[in-house]
């Protein structure tokens, strides 16, 4: 099954305000609560997708269409956050990610990819050959997936708070799958 | 452990607008795609919490402090949203949502509640005795959820493009516990 990349346009486009409307100027006990040790705050989420715009989905997508299956993509660092929020306000890291994603996408235009461009096979270190398709679903399944976990680990701040209809919160029955 | 109410305010006011910016206009694979029968799709939760603007959360708050435990809620009805959201539009059922969530919010405000007011309890028709803390609390991190359940809905639309990545995307592990 192929993606049909104005679809996959359609997320990648609106992740930026959607946190932005989420996150802005809300209290910090939201913004920097997690879910316990070496588990991520929503600040921590924005910090991991600015650095997946600026060292995975597009160089890897023109890795792809440069070197073919013949260059391995780098790995993905998932703990280079820690390191690149630190002392910068939440209010910066939306900001960095909007513009971030917007120059990506402009990109992405430019590329005026063709079905037979998605079809084309890159190289990853551990899942070995995927297509430019795979990796383009992958890049708004990821923001949904960070979606999902920003409100799980909002939630979690509420455990206690809700009670009894604790039971009936299915975000509070999620076992962190999409934890980092 | 005791809601901080600024803080739950702070959800409350933001979710309409959150929706907004991630489902107006997006294309209908992901607003009306759902997870198999007897499944939600986007379109369903806005309806759903739409419902719950109507018949729960303040019908219930007012309920409490008019009545304590002496009178147990109106059962919730879960399936409303199928009969209530027929022939409308998704753009139509965001407005109403929105237009809803900041008619209650000004009744909440208004009802200027004190630190005592929020220790009162109300009848709960299966989980017994709560306190009208705990339902505000409830109030919003149903929000959550429902905003947990809908990244994990449209994610599921791309459970076959993202090919060999499933594996690494938690929202595609989330075993739909946040469902209805």
């Amino acid at each position: 099954m192929e993606q049909n990349l104005t679809d996959t346009m359609s997320i990648l486009s609106r992740t930026p305000a959607t946190l932005d409307v989420l996150l802005r100027d809300l209290p910090e006990a939201w913004t920097l609560g997690n879910e316990g040790e070496n588990t991520w705050s929503a600040f921590d989420v924005v910090g991991h997708l600015i650095h997946g715009e600026r060292t995975d989905w597009m160089p890897r997508a023109r890795m792809v269409l440069q070197f073919g299956e013949t260059r391995t993509f780098e790995p993905f660092d998932r703990l280079a956050q820690v390191r690149e929020s630190h002392g910068k306000s939440l209010d910066q890291l939306l900001d960095e990610f909007a513009r971030l994603r917007s120059a990506n996408l402009d990109q992405l235009r430019t590329l005026n990819l063709r079905k037979e461009d998605l079809a084309r096979r890159g190289r990853h270190p551990a899942l070995g050959v995927v297509t430019l398709s795979e990796l383009l679903a992958t890049w708004a399944a990821h923001d949904l997936t960070h979606l999902h976990q920003i409100s799980r680990v909002m939630a979690h701040q509420y455990r206690e708070a809700v009670g009894p209809w604790s039971r009936y919160l299915g975000v509070l029955q999620c076992a962190g799958h999409s934890s980092p």
